[in-house]
């Protein structure tokens, strides 16, 4: 039996022509400043998202992390949603790190809004926190964020004298998905993170976006992070690689996600929001189990996925062709369910 | 015109009695652990908490945060309620200084229940954080938590090798009021804080209780935080003699809190749920203006409340007696409420 | 036989006047800024200091923290003597919790001079460290600092925009043994620290000192730290008292040391540096057995003293008289030395 | 003018070799530890270290960190070197993040010895700091660390329950220059790191090594940096071929330095302590000169030198061969010094 992997869109693996773009790519020593390929993806990003300059980084959990440290700052108060990948998926470190207190929501799907902000923000007394950050994350569980609830971030966020960050490791399945070009939905955002190894996949790397000051103390804590390299060029070719041949492509895992979750739905086995698939990430549920069982019983079946507390997680991705979704669809319609198992 | 003082119970000044245990306290170099009268207070709390040792700490937010230190643990995740102190009163502390990442939860009354865990604990994957406390707090918002819950939470630990950590501050005021001993509400957690400084009317002090090991530890924290201090008999003093005679008065705050209540409810301008008094905090709003409008309209009249996000809040102390709830019930009751302020 | 007890200056017990002035405090809640005994203890340590606000904390350890937090910064470099009271007694917290890199300097007597920092100075390179802070104790071992030391360090500092920090928990014993004012060596320095508990007397507590801005920071940390206590007027009363009462008596405890560190030169069984001996601490060694061996043997004529690394020390203070120190001398010339232990 | 570039052995390009096995290494997602040329790179490195584990980190300074956050731990003390890298280099990183506090010593060359700990180690008492890690670098300024030196440390640190971290990021030149085997040397350390990203040549990466259980913390503290990378069997593969192919030519290094020291000597404007040069790193000084204008005026001849300190360091490194040493050893013998300037 084949096997399928669709535990996440981070496990794709180069293809010949960026490992080709790797092997040629012009290089230098990164943390004197002298990558020439490394400047180029960055100044790269920096045009995608409208800022002013970007910082390649080893990993989405990285840019967040600097983000957090330095415009969220110690003993602060950083407002995110309760299943944001930074409360849920970075081990603490906005915290152990970054010594942020986060002031999380637990809003459906994930998705702020600036009312329920109200009476929240702490400032001017001396025995309390600070607020200094809201942190949106776009897409957030395949989901893409409306634009007037990042306008109404924004325009709270200016009012209290807050940054705004974006964790927008998927930011360009949003854009394809939505139509919305990534720097319209940076603008709503001081800093921005997105990722090049999930679905524009490259094997290692995001890029950290933002104005020129925040640049400048960013490459100083990627260092004390332990995260300056050397000769990134090497990494960088596959970024750039990346976001001149695999954004537009992205819409493939878009309608292979819509596919498989049309699949579940017609099962009938297993509670799936179709709706909500607007990317590539289908979160699903079966009432009776537990979502570790789940698990468990797909891979039998050749599919390998994730449970994420009670769900389980379906990515498509870039390793996953219109074959392979035919016979996924298969498979997930027809699933042998084992209920007393 | 007579001003009162309901801004907090942390307000009430040392009685004459009060002062003059402690100008006869016999004392020695606590950093050395050598004061016999701290010592005594710490022999008391234990036995009053059932647990092995106390440690006298110069705040109940020292306290906290010293057990978040130890049981909580840098980058690990604490449960606890979205309202409660460690995260609305503590700027931060949990993350800046223990490192700890608090995944919140936003329940009525701040009243946790086992249930809302389920699926939620972290353990034993290495690229997730690990799950190590509950935070309960005790009175919370003058609420006294069921025993049923905390039953609950303590199984659910127990099954995933967490500890408790009960913040009760006002611990008390909850055996007061519900005629469950502080013993037994401390049995459900590992550790437990409770304040000298509030309802039991000493100028300074907090009692940090749990078992030899722990505290043990405890005393390393408190010292690095800056927190030994040397002849604390003669605040600990005040402490024995709180103990021995502030716990049963705490009833007249008790009924002082219910009474005020209820001239709110008559009075007919603010939104009040007099059910939810049962201690000697009581938490309303006005509908039409902002809690700090309200506060700054009733210092006006005398009453000098805080403002809690939304919510105004009361709290009936030590240095309040009858004759001053009832002029402050009348004011209450005909309050000359400015609706167009 | 008669104990006597020299192992710190700390293990003072308040005088009767001193108790008196305490219980009779007037009070008030010191986190809301209410408490009018602590505010003129505060003043008086201002005008003492010839700084803009004092700051009253519970140990010259918190002092000192709040100084490194705010003053040095996190992942920036602090200069200190390598035998500095940060970095041998505070239990690391200027890395645990300021987060700051000591550059320590092993100096004699731990006396810092500018010419030793010259190219130490870290600025303006993205990847490297930030040196914002020199600290300097005074008196440090008892020694008090020569003032063109001070001088010199604080010429440095301006031409490198480095901030000063001075651990001036001992510092009015350095007035009374110069005849240098507090006021004058405090000039030397940004921020300042002063003890109420060792030679002072006080039961509890340190001021912190420095300009308007640094102390309302100050404020928050000492609150997050868990040192925000509420009627603090009982401790500021003897702190009071003391700065009125105390000080000058300190030559007593100076002549007192001096004719301890006389008699143990005479004894000839230790090592002593008499010309070092300029306030009220004594330290010395005998070659052939270790410090805790001398220690234990001390206490079998019993004189309670301390080891720090290979030395013993030994300090005088309030609590000890001239009737004492004849009987000490008389030991100590005298002492019945096991070398074979 | 051809410019030659000594800043360091960082700056080196992979050569067309080692691009090619990188183009075609075979990768798997490491956040899984599903990359197959990662785990094998990991593996190598535990045999060549004797360890039972390696972790490829993306920098040497991210593997000194992991060691300390986990074996130094938070509010420990570390001994180390004044001048070691993570004093002088990592941004405070120790402090900061590990929150380590480190008490440094300032011993010729760097290199630490058994006595002068003596007397320094804390622990047992609950208000001190504990001591709980030593850190050596080896090589440490181009220094080999001598083995007896490396014996008492170990068996120093066994007496004391310490571990020992060696900072091996040059390692393989002390193997090439001593003759002594890598595993030799780190037989003396319970965890090592050594860098593929200096001398061998490597674009990016270090790789950490100790036994099972600390490996296992490592992944987590790994991932919590941002440092947990998808597809790195592509830098892994850089790092096998190193190891298999630029090992011994690191000889060529060590001559080439040696040239150039004594070139230096011959020339006569410079200090320069030939003996101390036994690997890749040659430091000298101008004595009426600072060493940034020293930088400077190598700079107009073609020569791209750092400045550390007062010291001026030149790094021979893959990219310079003989006949590039043969031309650099004529500028430096016969260097046109500016003294006025």
């Amino acid at each position: 039996m084949k096997y399928y992997d669709l535990r996440s869109d981070t496990i794709t693996k180069p293809t010949e022509a960026m490992r080709k773009a790797m092997a040629s790519a012009e290089v230098g020593d990164d943390v004197y400043r002298e990558d020439p390929t490394t400047t180029r993806l960055e100044a790269m990003a920096a045009e995608l998202t409208g800022k002013e300059r970007g910082l390649f980084v080893s990993s989405g959990s990285m840019g967040n992390l600097i983000s957090l440290y330095i415009n969220g700052g110690r003993s602060n108060e950083v407002f995110t949603a309760a299943n944001s990948h930074i409360i849920q998926h970075e081990i603490g470190s906005l915290s152990a790190i970054a010594g942020v207190l986060p002031i999380s929501f637990d809003v459906p799907r994930g998705i702020l809004n600036a009312d329920i902000f109200i009476g929240k923000v702490k400032q001017g007394d001396y025995d309390m926190a600070t607020t200094t950050l809201i942190e949106v994350e776009n897409t957030i569980g395949g989901y893409c964020y409306p634009l007037e609830n990042l306008e109404g971030i924004k325009d709270f966020a200016s009012t209290h004298d807050l940054k705004v960050h974006m964790d927008g490791a998927r930011i360009f399945n949003a854009q394809v998905a939505t139509g919305i070009p990534v720097k319209t939905y940076a603008n709503y955002a001081d800093t921005i993170t997105f990722c090049l190894s999930k679905g524009l996949g490259c094997p290692v790397g995001s890029v950290l976006c933002g104005d020129e000051a925040f640049i400048n103390k960013a490459l100083t804590i990627r260092k004390m992070l332990g995260g300056g390299m050397r000769q990134t060029g090497v990494l960088a070719a596959a970024g750039i690689y990346a976001l001149e041949n695999h954004v537009d492509r992205l819409a493939d895992d878009h309608a292979h996600a819509k596919a498989l979750a049309d699949a579940l739905a017609k099962g009938g086995w297993a509670e799936v929001d179709v709706e909500g698939v607007q990317t590539n990430i289908i979160f699903f549920r079966v009432p009776s189990l537990s979502s570790s069982e789940v698990v468990s019983q797909l891979a039998k079946q050749g599919i390998l996925a994730n449970s994420e507390g009670e769900m389980i997680r379906l990515v498509t991705n870039l390793d996953l062709h219109d074959e392979d979704i035919t016979e996924l669809c298969t498979r997930l319609e027809h699933f042998p369910l084992e209920v007393d198992a």
